[in-house]
C-alpha cells in the first residue's frame, strides 16, 4: 500500500489511501500510459540505459499488459500500477523504466493525448450536426416559420433560415475546438519540474506522440492545465446553443404556438394526466448545460491561486473532464437524431404571421420606397396597426376604405396601401444573410462546399 | 418501454429513453418510494378507492419488494417500477395505487426526504468534527502557535485559539443546516399541479412521513427545488472552510516554516524525488471544493428562468445532489480523521515569533499604558524594528544602549523598553474571543456545554 | 500618501495606491465608522486611556465631521481618513482612538452593520411584495387560469392560485434573510487578530452597536466573511425566483398564447417593426440574475483557500456585496410596480383550456370513483383524447356516440362519458394547497395573518 | 419619453424608462456608432434613398455631434439619442437613416467593434507583460532559485526559468486573445433578424468597418452575443495566471520563506501592528480573478436558453464586457508595473535548496548512471534522506564513512557517495525547456525573436 517508503517512517493509512486515490479514473488513461511507456523505453534504448534485449523484454511485455487489458488496483494510481506489472514480468529491468520520467509529466501527457482524441471526436460530432442542418435546412429553404424578437412575432422567415442560423453556432463552436486541440503541446520529458538529467531527445517524444507542439518550459510542462479548461469552454458554449435550441422548440411545440410538431417516438406522457405529451428530451438536453457550466466552474476554481508546480489539486480535473465529456457526447448524439423529427406545421405558422402584422416593416419599407422618410412611415404603419388591432381589423383584409377615411397621411402622399404576402416578405429579405428562399439556398451551397474541404483537411491533417 | 400509449401513435425511441431515464439516481430514492407509497395506500383505504383485503394484500406485497430489494429496471424511472411489481404480485389493485398521486409530486416527496436524511448524516458528521476540534483545542489551549496576516507574521496565538476559529465556522454551517432541513416541507398530495379531486388529509401524509412543514400551494409543491439549492449552499460553506484550513495546513508544513508537522501515515511521497513528503491529502480536500461549487452553479442554471411548474430540467438535480452529498460526506469523514495527526512544531513557532517582531504591538501597547498616544507609540516601535532590520537586531536582545542612543523618544518620555515574551504577550490577550490561554480555555468549556445541550435537544426533536 | 512609515524605506507608489484603495466603496461604510467610533471612545473613556474633558472634545469633533458629511479622500481607507479628521480637530486626543483598534475588526464591524441595515431594507421590499401578492391573489382567486407542466397545458388553474405559488417562494426567501441577519455577530474588539491588551468589554460593545451576537473568536471575528455570501445567496434565490416569475410573464404574453395582457405603460417598441408590443422589462429583470449569480461565483472564489486570517483579499467584497443589493433593490422596487400591471386574458385562458384536454385527469378520476381503477382509466382517457385529435373532435363536443361505437370499454363497464367542464375541475380540486378557489381564499385569509404577525414581530424585534 | 407611440394607449412608465435604459453603458460606443452612421448613410446614398446634397449635410452634422462629443441622454439608448440629434440638425433627412437598420444589428455592430479594439488593447498589454517577464528572465536565467511541488521543496530551479513558465502562460493567452478577436463577424444589414428589404453592399459595411469576417446569417448576426463569452474567456486565464503569480510571490516573500523580497514601494504596514510589511497589491490582484469569474458567469447565466433571436436580457452584457475590460485592463498594468520591484534572495534559496535534500533526485540519477535501476537508486537514496533526517544530518555535509557504515548497498555496488551542488544540479538539467541556464538562455533568445515576429506581423494585420 505504501510505495515511496524509504524517506517514511509511517505506512499510509488505509482511508488517505482511498480517498487521494486517481485510480478509477486514471484507467481511462491506461492506453496513453502503455503507448508512452513504448515511446519512453524507446528513449531509455537511445540513452542506453537499457540495452537492445532489455528493451525486446519490455515491449513484448507491454504488449501482453496491454492485451490483458487489467491491472491490479492496488497502487494509488495507473503509472505505479503499469510499473509494478513491469516489473512482475521483466524483473529487474522493470525497475529501470522510471528513469527520467515523473509522474508530474507522464500524466500530463497521458491526459493531454486523451483530451485530443476525445476532442476529434466531438468535433466529428459536430460535423454530423452540422451535415444534419445543412439537410434539414435545404429540405426547409423555402418554407415559412415564425421570427421571434423579445418572443414576440417579428417578422416571417423560412425554416431554414432559422436551422442555419444553428448551423453558424456550431461552425464557430467546431473551429474553437479545432484551434485549442491544435495548441496543445507535449510536455514529456519536464519530469518532476526542472526537467530532465539526460540528453533525452524531447522533439522525437512529441513527434512519436503525434502531438502538433512541444511545450517550451518544464515547470509549466508539469502544471499547465489550461488545456482542460479550453475543453471545457468550448463544451459550454455547444452546451449553451444547445440550450437555446431545445428552449426554442419547447417553445414552438406549446399547445398554443403549435408551429413544431415533434413526433410521437421523441415525446413523453404523464402519469395523472392523460392528454398530456412532453418535450421531456429537449428539457433534459436544456438541463445538461447546468452540469457542463458546472464543471467549468469546478475546473476554474481548483485553478483559482494555486501555487507553482504541480500540487495534488489537479488529480480532480480528470473526473471534471471525463464527465463532461460523456454528457457532451450523449448530448450532441440524441441532438443529432432529434433534428430530423421536427416538422413545421406550416399552415399555423401562416395563420400566425398574418394574424400578428408580421409584415409591417415591409409596408413601412414600401413607404419609404415611395419618397416617405422611414422614421414617419414606422409611426404610420404604427397608427394603422393600433386601430387594426382595437376595430379587431386583420392587416391583410380590404381596410383600404376605412384606412383612407382615418388617416389623411394616404390622401396626402398619394399612396395606396400595399399589399405584402407573407411570401413575399420572405422573398424580398435579399441582402447577404437575409431570409430570401435565394439567398439561403445560395448560403447552403457554399457551407456544403466549406464543410467538405473541412473535412478534407482534417482527414489528411489530424 | 413505451408507457403512456394511448395518447401515442409511435413508439419511444430506445436512445431518448436510455438519455431521459432516471433510473440510475432513482434507485437511492427506492427507500422512500416504498414508505410514501405505504402511507399513500393507507390513505386510498380512507377513501375507500381500495378496501380493507386490498390493503392488506397491497402492504405485504411492499414488503416483500423492499426485502427483495431489486426492482426491474425497465422502465424510465422508479415510479413506474415500483408499479409495475405492485401489478405483478396484486393484480388489478395495483393499478388503483396511482389514484390521486403523480410522479410530479412523488419524486419531489421521496427527494425530500432523501435530502433530510442526508442533511442529518452531515449534521451529525459536523458534529462529530466540532467534537475533535474541542478536544484538540483544549490539548492544545496554551500551546504557542504563530498568527498571520496577509500571510506575514502577526502576533502570538496559541494553537487551541486557532482550532477554535474554525469550531466557530463549522459551528455556523451546523447551524444554517439545520435550519434549513427543518424548513423542508411535505407536497405530497399536490398531484399533477393543482391539487387532488379526492378528499385526502395532506397533514397526516406530512405527519406519517415526518415532515416538520407543509407545503401550502400545489403548484409549488410540485416545482420548488429551493431545499436543493439551502443543501448545497451549507456544502458550499462547509468545503469553502476546509479549503481554508487545508491551504493553511499546506502553508504550514511547508519546509521553510514547518510549524506544523503531519503524520507520515497521511503523507505521499514522490516517484522520482527521493527526498519528498507531500501533504497530498490537504491538497485533494482543497479540490474538492471545486466539485461543490460547480453542482451549485450546476443547480442554479438549472432553476434559471425555469417556467412553472414542473419541468423534466429538474431531473438532472439527482444528480448533483447525490454527487455533492457522497463528496462532503467523503470529505469530512477523512478531515476528522486528520486532525489527530497535525502536530504543532512549539520551538519553531517560538523562533518564528521573536525573529518577527511579532510583540511589536504588545511593545506599542506598553507604551500606550504610559501615556504615549497609540499612533505615536506604533510609528516609535515602527522605527525601531527599522533599526533592528537594518541592524540585524532581534528586539529581544538588549537592545536597549543601542536604541537610547538613537531615539530621543525615550529619554523625552522616561521610558524604559520593555521585555516581552511571546508567552506574556499570549497571556495579556484577556479580551472575550482572545488568544490568553483563560479565555480559550473557559471558550472551550462554554462551547462543549452548548454542544452538549445541541446533540441533546437534536436527539429529541430530530 | 504613505501612512506606516517608520517600518518602510521607499515611499508608496502612487499606482499601487490608487489600485488597492478602497475609499469608494468605504464612503457607503462612513455613519457605520462614525458610529462605531462613538461607542470605541466610551470604551476609551471608561479604560482610561482617554478622559472626560478628551471624550467631549472627540464627541464633539465626532458630530461635527458626521454633519458636515465630507472626509479628504487622501488616504488609502475610510478608517484612515477619518482618523486624520480626528487628530486635525483634537490634536493628541486623536492619536489615541486607534488605542485597541485595527482596521481589521473595524471594518468587519462596519460592514456587517452595513449588510444588516441592507438587508432589513430587502426584507421590507419582500414583505412589501408578499402584501401585494396577496392583493392580487385576493382579486383572482375565481379567475381561470391556464396551469402547465412541461410548458404544455396541463390542467386549469386560477390566476390566484398561481400567484400565490410565488407568495410561497419569496415568503421562503424572507425568512432565510432574516435567520441569516439576525445570526450576524459583533466582531469589535477582535483587533488584529489575537484580542486586545486591554479590559475592554465587548458585550457592551455588541449590545451598543445592536448587535443580536456576539462573536465568539477573534481570529475568527476578523477574518469571517459567511455573512456577505449568507446575504447573497438569498439575493440569488429571489433573483431566481423573479427570472422565473419574467419567463412567465413572457411566455404568457407571447401573442400566440396571449393569455396575459401587459398595460401599454410597461412595454416597448421596436425601431423598425411597427407592430411589436415587448415585454421588455421582464426580460431585463430576467438577466438580473446573471449579475446577482455572478457576484455569488466572484465571492465564492475570494474567499476559496484563503489563509487565516485577514487577507487583502476581501477588500473587494465590498463591491461585490454593495453591487448585489443595488440591483436586488431596484429590480424588487420594479417588480413590485408591474405586477399591478398583470391582467389575466380569461376568455383566451378558457378557450385554450377546453381545446386542450386539460380535464381529462378529472375525467379519470370520475370513472375512478366509478370502480375504474386509475390506471386503466387513464389509458381509456388517454386513447379517448388520441381519437378525438385525429378526427379533430373536442373532448367537450358531444362524442357520445361516436366514443361508445368505438370504445367497447363503455359498454362494459356501464358508465356515461362526464361532462367536466373548466369550473367544475377547478371546484374540485379540494385538497389543501389545491386550486379549487374556497381553499385559495382561505390560504390567503392565513396568510395575510402571518404576514401581519410576522411584521408585528419584526417591529418589535428588530 | 415614449418613441414608439403609434401602437401604443399609454405612456411608457418613468421607473421602466430609468431601469431598462442602457445610457449608461451605451456611451462608450458613441465613437462606434458614430462610425456605422457614416458608413450607414454612404450605403443610402448608394441605394439612392437620399441624395448627394442630403448625403452631405448628415455627414456635416455627424462630425459636429462627434466633436461636441455630446449627446441628450433623453431617450433609452445611444441609437434613439444620436438620431435625435440628427433630425434636430438635419430636419426630414433624420428621419430617413433609420432606413434599413435596426437596433437589433446595430448594436450587435457597435460592440462588436469596441470589443476588437479593447481585445487589442489587452492584447498589447499582454505583450508588454511579455516583453518584461523575457527581461527580468534573462537578468536572472542563472539565479538559483527554489523549485516546489505541493509547495514543498522539490529541485533547484533558476529564476527566470520560472518567469518563464509565466511567459508561456501569458503566451497562449495572447494566442487566443488573438484567434478571438480575428473571428469577430460583422452583423450590420442583418436588421430586425430577417435580412433588409433593400439591396445593401453586406462586404461593403463589413471591409469600411475593417471587420476580419462577415456574418454569413442575420438571425445569428443579431442575437449572437458568443464573442463577448469568448472575451471574458481570455480574460479568466489571463486573471488566473495573475492569481497564480501573485499566490507564489505571496507565499514567497512569507518571512519564513523569504525568498522574495518586494520592494516598499508595493506594500503597505498595518494600522496596529507596528512591524507589518504586506503584500497586499498582490492580494488585491489575487481577488480580481473573483470579479472576473463572476462575469463569466454572468454572461453564461443571461445567455443559457435564452430563445432566439434578439432579447433585451441581451443590455446587460454591456455592463459585464465593459467592467471586466476595465478590471483586467488595470490589473494587468499594475502586474506589469511590480515585477521590475521583485528581487530573489539568492542566499536564501542556496540555503533552504541544501537543507531540504532538494538534489536527491540528481543523487539518484547518478548511482542510475553507474547501472543502480532508478527504482533501487530512489529507494536507497529515499532511505539515506530518513537516516539524515534522524540523524540531523544535511545530506552535503561529509556524510561518507556514516552512511558507508549504515548501508550496505554501496560497499556492494562500489559507488562513492557524489557530491552534487545546486549549481551542479540546476547545470545538469540540460533537457529542452529544463533549468540549465544554457537552456534558458536560448529559450530566451528564441522567444525574443517569436514576439517581434509577432508584434512586426499585428502591425500589419491588426
Amino acid at each position: 500500500m505504501k510505495k515511496w517508503s524509504g524517506r517514511f517512517k509511517k505506512k499510509g493509512s488505509r482511508y488517505l489511501y482511498s480517498y487521494t486515490s486517481s485510480i478509477y479514473f486514471d484507467s481511462f488513461l491506461f492506453r496513453y500510459d502503455i503507448i508512452c511507456t513504448l515511446i519512453h523505453i524507446n528513449m531509455l534504448l537511445k540513452l542506453r540505459i537499457i540495452n537492445k534485449k532489455d528493451f525486446k523484454i519490455v515491449k513484448k511485455s507491454i504488449f501482453f499488459i496491454y492485451k490483458k487489458n487489467k491491472f491490479k488496483e492496488i497502487f494509488e494510481d495507473i503509472h505505479l500500477n503499469l510499473e509494478s506489472l513491469f516489473i512482475k514480468y521483466t524483473g529487474n529491468i522493470g525497475n529501470k523504466i522510471r528513469t527520467s520520467r515523473s509522474r508530474n509529466d507522464l500524466v500530463n501527457t497521458d491526459l493531454r493525448m486523451w483530451v485530443i482524441d476525445r476532442g476529434k471526436i466531438i468535433a466529428s460530432k459536430i460535423i454530423s450536426l452540422l451535415k444534419i442542418l445543412l439537410l434539414n435546412s435545404k429540405k426547409n429553404y423555402k418554407k415559412v416559420f415564425v421570427g421571434f424578437t423579445h418572443f414576440q412575432v417579428a417578422q416571417p422567415i423560412t425554416f431554414g433560415h432559422y436551422l442555419m442560423s444553428y448551423y453558424e453556432m456550431f461552425k464557430r463552436d467546431l473551429n474553437k475546438m479545432l484551434f485549442f486541440i491544435k495548441n496543445i503541446s507535449c510536455p514529456l520529458g519536464s519530469c518532476a519540474l526542472s526537467g530532465s538529467n539526460y540528453r533525452i531527445d524531447r522533439n522525437l517524444y512529441s513527434k512519436k506522440l503525434e502531438f502538433k507542439k512541444l511545450n517550451k518550459n518544464s515547470i509549466d510542462g508539469v502544471s499547465d492545465r489550461d488545456y482542460i479548461l479550453d475543453i471545457i469552454y468550448v463544451f459550454s458554449l455547444i452546451s449553451i446553443h444547445i440550450s437555446k435550441f431545445s428552449e426554442d422548440i419547447i417553445n414552438y411545440s406549446n399547445n398554443c404556438l403549435n408551429i413544431i410538431i415533434l413526433g410521437d417516438e421523441i415525446c413523453t406522457g404523464s402519469s395523472i394526466m392523460p392528454q398530456k405529451k412532453n418535450p421531456d428530451i429537449f428539457e433534459v438536453m436544456r438541463s445538461k448545460i447546468g452540469v457542463i457550466i458546472g464543471n467549468l466552474n469546478s475546473i476554474i476554481i481548483i485553478l483559482k491561486s494555486q501555487t507553482l508546480s504541480y500540487n495534488k489539486d489537479n488529480q480532480e480535473d480528470k473526473k471534471i473532464i471525463f464527465e463532461s465529456y460523456m454528457v457532451i457526447k450523449d448530448t450532441l448524439d440524441i441532438f443529432i437524431k432529434t433534428i430530423n423529427k421536427i416538422k413545421v406545421n406550416k399552415k399555423k405558422c401562416t395563420k400566425i404571421l398574418y394574424k400578428n402584422f408580421s409584415t409591417a416593416t415591409d409596408i413601412a419599407d414600401y413607404f419609404t420606397k415611395n419618397n416617405i422618410p422611414f422614421k414617419i412611415s414606422h409611426e404610420m404603419v404604427s397608427k394603422i396597426i393600433f386601430f387594426c388591432i382595437k376595430n379587431k381589423l386583420s392587416i391583410n383584409n380590404n381596410i383600404k376604405e376605412k384606412i383612407y377615411k382615418k388617416f389623411s397621411f394616404f390622401k396626402k402622399n398619394k399612396i395606396n396601401f400595399p399589399k405584402i404576402s407573407v411570401k413575399k416578405s420572405i422573398k424580398s429579405k435579399i441582402s447577404l444573410g437575409g431570409t430570401s428562399p435565394k439567398r439561403v439556398k445560395k448560403n447552403i451551397i457554399e457551407e456544403k462546399k466549406y464543410l467538405n474541404e473541412k473535412i478534407n483537411f482534417l482527414n489528411k491533417n489530424f
